[in-house]
């Protein structure tokens, strides 16, 4: 049994209006950050997964993400896993 | 002039608590996904930035996130920035 850091990165699909990075790119231009454009806003989950290997540990963040985390009509995500000493 | 493509990932300070989070671990475990805790949602916020070098780029997006982004008080944030051939 091994511990695993899971960062899953979960964006809006290319082409899905995102009203939120439409406000924060409203709300940095009326702050006078004026060379910043294309804001999109997304979501950083991460966790801890418990698994036999990074196999099995892979496996079980890609379910979760499908069946979970990410909404595949709009969103796509990637993850990143990393070996971790917190046994919790 | 150049174009920079920036990922700044904004996460809840260790010890606040994360109400979001502890819901999606307990719909995890509601699912059968038993290995996963300490679930702690945050947010990935991608722009494009245009600045005269990478170390202005660097400059406005930490002013940004010190003045819009993140909130000082329960979250922290990092940041990568890459040149991008993307000019909008």
């Amino acid at each position: 049994m091994a511990s695993y850091h899971a960062k899953v990165f979960i964006k809006l699909k290319q082409g899905i209006l995102d009203p939120q990075g439409k406000a924060v790119e409203n709300a940095l231009s009326s702050l006078g950050f004026s060379g910043m454009s294309n804001v999109r806003v997304g979501k950083l989950i991460e966790l801890q997964v418990q698994d036999a290997d990074v196999v099995a540990a892979e496996r079980s963040v890609k379910n979760a993400c499908d069946k979970l985390l990410a909404n595949p009509n709009i969103e796509s995500y990637n993850f990143e896993l990393s070996l971790s000493d917190e046994m919790k």
